[in-house]
């Protein structure tokens, strides 16, 4: 993951690299409009955001991947069934609610997708939904259709800011990725920050291009894509009962090179998913575990999975406390499950470039403790405040830079490696996630 | 788990209780030591407890089950072999820094179990050693020698109380569970606190019995009274390097009644485990998961503990936020992963007894909300306070109570049920393991 190596210094300087990614390809509009409702599960009144992705033309070249958790929203399972209709036209993306198995989801879904059809001239079945918030509540289905010719008045051209800034939530930031291919261009926008372990898919992403590319090619290549990006990434373990990862290609462009709209295709994917760990909850810390000498890529990755989702690893990291003796442990518990017989006698650990573990023991000195602490705090996003209030909230709500922690486990077993993306744990995620009510 | 629904209104109160626990058994003494020493991995003094369980005639009736973790602490290495002797005499205890893959670990285990078998007239094969704490550093051999001397002239009959003292490290309060068969008992002390989701086993456990039952029987007996306890909680989802448990018959008590003693084992086993988790790093609530209705006992089991290890049920408990939808995620996550094809239109979960989910979809209300809301608060142990320094604090050291969050899932599936003790998180968890250096 990660093409880039950016720092910015101010708020000011990462929306204007904002802008340089968020550009419309040919084909498509966006807009995004706002409005209040009360929820019929709480007294106290609420906003929303509601955002459109608009092709120029419905095009029969899309596809998308959705989660596996056992309790898909109402979207998802409307989305699966848009995969078997001839065109797709738009998107609808609703934030707050997330449409998850209230009293019936699925045809407040269905009614949406129709009212914006109606307002673009197009059938209800080339519209796809997608909701993000709560999960549990009804949406306010009433308050969205009076929404929609709100929405629709926003559509415009030229750039994906104000949907890349719709769709987001908890986020600090909006997301947007762009990678081009001779005249065209992938454009990609993610909506992140919590619930993210995705599992075939992340939270909502949408993968806009103009470069031709037919809707089989499409659906090959977009999940080899998701699964070496969104899916090597958890920022807190839970796997989202929303997660949806769109790819609508409006042709504008002729493409004939597929291998090289691939490579444009994982390039936005993957510094998609490094964006949402980088703005999860709370986060710290981006940590970047390289896993090597694997028995197979699916063990390497659930063995750096079981280092990034370790609470103790991750709270170590969170102050700056080069603990590798919780990194070893999180190794330890999962080959333990997995692999109990696997020889670690080769096993090594190697924390921002410092060896910390071989030949079967720790390798640890006053300096190594301070090259290795030193290497953490240069990889820190922010450190917290303490609060008057006891709430802890992000000093920041841009990215400063793009360093990682650099965690290096090579297990000398096999031939098969793999890199996941976690993230810390710290009292802004806890404040976010307990102290207020979500 | 839970035989017991004590509720304490002081530390005074509490520590009178356990004394009334940690009544030793026939045929044993206890006692602890304290020494500071500088560990060779950084340069500040640190304080060390060295424990030790001694029976006046070393027996041969006695059981371990220890962690399956792949990278184990080197007394649990010597721990193993020690199961293949004829009979043991000791346990030593320390705390501070767990012995886990330091160079010549295994050898400095071995010296120290040397000495204390040469200060008790035993052979050191007949010494059990288990460490606790930072895992990586190597233990301060020559500073544990030199006291050595000092634990065995603490040694005393009576109280196990100073011992359970003795072996904890981060917990707020000892930890001791007394069940009587007869003239006989049974009792356990426990040291939990972090890094607990036990394999086979937990942190360090000791359990001291005068009722006579065979070397065999202890060895069957013991791994199923862990199974239905230790393995089925989950403070944080880390597994230590270190779990350990130990049961010790001194066979003072004549004892017949095998089912009794199995009884009173599984009693103390099931009342220290759910002692382990309400005194877990940080914990405000402990939240009880019965799984009914499910294909097959491991099935339930980890359905449980995807719900008591997410991260957002758990914060959301924190904070007395009835929200529900994060359970279903919790559930649909693992179903996804491990059951994708169950048929989940006949699940149902209440949380406080009320029905929140069921049909396929939720049943939530001002009512409800206001209902669950009200069953979270009564479960609580303590409420954070906001700290003047960010560092939060536990502001009690005793249990006021043993209430639980309930939260019962069927599944409708089969015939097969759990029941998993887990924790939220909070805080005092983060400044814990973050704003401290362990």
């Amino acid at each position: 993951m990660a093409s880039t190596n950016l720092t910015f210094s101010s708020r000011a300087a990462h929306r204007e690299w904002l802008a340089t990614q968020a550009v419309l390809p040919r084909g498509f509009r966006a807009g995004t409009t706002r409005f209040e409702f009360t929820p019929a599960e709480v007294g106290k009144k609420a906003a929303m955001n509601l955002t459109l992705l608009a092709l120029d033309r419905p095009t029969a070249d899309f596809a998308a991947v959705f989660t596996r958790n056992a309790f898909p929203g109402a979207p998802v399972l409307v989305g699966r069934r848009r995969l078997a209709e001839p065109t797709l036209g738009a998107v609808v993306v609703n934030t707050k609610i997330s449409n998850v198995r209230a009293p019936d989801g699925e045809n407040t879904a269905e009614r949406l997708c129709a009212a914006v059809a109606g307002a673009l001239g197009m059938a209800p079945g080339q519209v796809l939904p997608s909701s993000t918030g709560i999960i549990g509540w009804r949406i306010p289905i009433e308050a969205m259709l009076a929404a929609v010719p709100a929405a629709v008045a926003a559509l415009a051209g030229g750039s994906l800011l104000d949907a890349a800034s719709g769709i987001v939530t908890t986020d600090l930031y909006p997301k947007a990725r762009r990678a081009t291919v001779g005249q065209g261009s992938i454009v990609g926008i993610a909506k992140g920050a919590g619930m993210i372990e995705p599992n075939m898919a992340t939270m909502l992403v949408y993968l806009l291009s103009d470069l031709a590319m037919p809707r089989a090619a499409l659906r090959r290549l977009l999940p080899t894509a998701v699964d070496g990006s969104f899916n090597c990434i958890s920022v807190d373990s839970d796997t989202s009962t929303s997660d949806t990862v769109v790819l609508l290609s409006s042709g504008a462009v002729p493409c004939a090179d597929e291998a090289a709209f691939a490579r444009a295709l994982a390039t936005v994917c993957g510094d998609l998913a490094e964006d949402v760990v980088r703005n999860g909850e709370g986060v710290h810390h981006v940590l970047r575990v390289a896993v090597n000498g694997a028995p197979s890529e699916p063990f390497a990755r659930g063995l750096g999975k079981s280092v990034i989702n370790s609470p103790l690893c991750k709270t170590a990291t969170a102050g700056n406390d080069a603990n590798v003796g919780r990194i070893l442990a999180a190794i330890g518990k999962y080959l333990g499950v997995h692999a109990p017989d696997l020889d670690t006698s080769g096993t090594r650990i190697m924390l921002g470039g410092k060896i910390v573990f071989e030949k079967g023991s720790f390798q640890l000195s006053p300096e190594t403790e301070a090259e290795v602490a030193a290497h953490l705090k240069q990889a820190e996003v922010y450190a917290s405040r303490a609060p008057q209030d006891g709430v802890f909230r992000p000093p920041i709500d841009y990215p400063p830079h793009e360093r990682c922690v650099e965690l290096a486990i090579d297990l000398a077993s096999g031939p098969a490696s793999a890199t996941v993306l976690g993230a810390d744990l710290t009292h802004e995620y806890i404040s976010e996630n307990a102290d207020y009510r979500s």
